[in-house]
């Protein structure tokens, strides 16, 4: 018996800015699981930033998607046929085989998850990749200290929300800045940054100066570009800057100047450190341990954008490149 | 008994390239040396690229230059008469008064040189704080390790050349830049570099890329500029960037952009890292064990370009900055 599954193809590679046409709705057949495999529906997928420099055919630390192919990202469904014996039908798992509603997924790559306490999608967000990547960036690459003051860019994004949480619970100060008032809002009332701007109200290095008088100590950066550079004239000597990523860039057809004080590293001996969340899987356990312990205790928020329906995965991502999400932006897929 | 002295002073602060009318030759009386000071009569004086810095009226690791003051640095010189009973007439000291003929000098802040096996000006150079400098920031900064492919910009100069010679005997292979034909000759021929390129030749990422086509492991940042931007693009996965200096910007008067391709440190886990030479005083003993090791069995070379005179230390220093110089640029005072 084969089941019919809805899939998002890359069409073409996006030439800047990511448009719709780049993608294609295709129809597929999808077999039963042979042994070893899993026929899971899913019910969440993810969309990431990373996932724009994939859609490049240019090597980097993951390959290009391909084209004409279905695209690939992390995902969470119940098994609807089991070819392993680990697996039983109706099981909740984790994969990355998102952007299609049936995925054949060998069972090595698949991971059972718990909701009773929190739904699948979290595991896409805030118990997920971009949850680790937050801890994993704070603690390990940023080296974060009790009392650190830390700035969070894209604060209100998957990871950024739960950067600074994670630097506040662990007894620092924070500052993260967004793209509109309604998330500046969200990151002061309900993430509890101690300070947060709209990136829109001026120039990056008054705003952040503002808001942060007394400097910085670590810069999370998720956006390089403006912010990176404000970040630099705020970090105070010793700073650590774990650069995530930088969403501002993403789409850009030609390189844009990087920032105009990179000097400033040399004398206040800043460390700047790029990372990539493959590399760091072996701290899962202990993220696990930590956030997952006060999500449980209720200590820990997070919040989703939620897209409806895999035909609208495109917009969805497009949509995350804009900035429309608060929290994780995810497909709810069937 | 008083000393006539002729010593350098900052007339104004240069704006943009440093100009001989931004120094002043002043003749001025030195008195006998008080208890706990010495007087000393400086043979060497040093001038060293992060001099212009301090001739900004800027905050920064180190306070200004005062105007009408006499300028500060390394020099050597003999004791010309004692107040501390430590130190004797004729001794060779190593201190921080440059600048000037005579120097009263605090006995404490005054080292004793041996100049049996080099000359004095050896310590203002290869074994003082340019060689330190490249020690700690291939081995503390950039964490060497045996068998890296080493990039060195502004190997000619007394850091590159010092980095360049302590990357190779640590069983790397190195690459460096200058400005030069004569110093890219000097580079291969006296130094040991495995290959080098004249940085006037072309863009530097296409050099690099050319002298160094495998790719670096570890950056040695002297300049700055389009030659960041060049290592960037030729890190291996994992690189490392000691940044040392921007001799390549001391004189801009507007930011210059930095460089386009930052956003490369995320993808290739870079770690860029900023020092200054004076947090690592601690590791003084392990460099003079090893690099002094080096310089008396005759398998570490130096150079060094002399100035003669004092009156001409101004232009001494703003030929520093224009590359003049092979090796250590010092000026014979007396």
């Amino acid at each position: 018996m084969s089941h019919t599954s809805r899939e998002i193809q890359l069409a073409s590679r996006p030439q800047g800015d990511p448009k719709p046409d780049n993608f294609r709705l295709v129809e597929v057949e999808v077999p039963d699981p042979g042994p070893g495999q899993l026929l899971v529906r899913n019910q969440w997928m993810s969309v990431d930033p990373y996932m724009r420099g994939r859609m490049n055919d240019v090597k980097s630390y993951v390959p290009p998607f391909a084209l004409d192919a279905p695209l690939e990202g992390g995902a969470v469904g119940q098994v609807a046929a089991s070819g392993d014996e680990r697996f039983s039908q109706g099981q909740t798992v984790l994969h990355q085989l998102g952007w299609r509603e049936f995925a054949l997924v060998p069972a090595d790559q698949a991971r059972p998850v718990d909701t009773d306490l929190v739904p699948g999608s979290a595991y896409l967000g805030v118990l997920g990749m971009p949850g680790l990547t937050a801890y994993v960036g704070l603690l390990d690459i940023a080296q974060l200290r009790e009392g650190d003051a830390v700035f969070v860019s894209a604060a209100a994004g998957a990871v950024g929300s739960a950067a600074g949480q994670i630097a506040k619970l662990r007894g620092c100060w924070t500052v993260g800045s967004a793209g509109s008032e309604d998330k500046v809002a969200f990151l002061k009332e309900e993430l509890g940054f101690d300070a947060a701007f709209n990136y829109h109200d001026g120039d990056a290095r008054t705003l952040l100066s503002q808001a942060a008088p007394d400097g910085i100590d670590v810069y999370f950066d998720n956006v390089g570009g403006e912010q990176l550079e404000a970040a630099l004239f705020s970090l105070r000597t010793y700073g650590r800057v774990a650069m995530c990523g930088a969403i501002s860039v993403y789409n850009a057809t030609t390189p844009p100047p990087g920032p105009r004080n990179l000097a400033l590293v040399v004398g206040k001996r800043l460390t700047l450190r790029g990372f990539i969340i493959a590399d760091h899987f072996d701290r899962f356990p202990d993220f696990a341990r930590e956030v997952g312990g006060w999500v449980a205790e209720g200590k820990f928020r997070y919040r989703e954008t939620v897209v409806e329906g895999i035909e609208r995965a495109p917009e969805a991502f497009i949509g995350l490149l804009e900035g429309q999400n608060t929290g994780k932006m995810v497909v709810r897929v069937g």
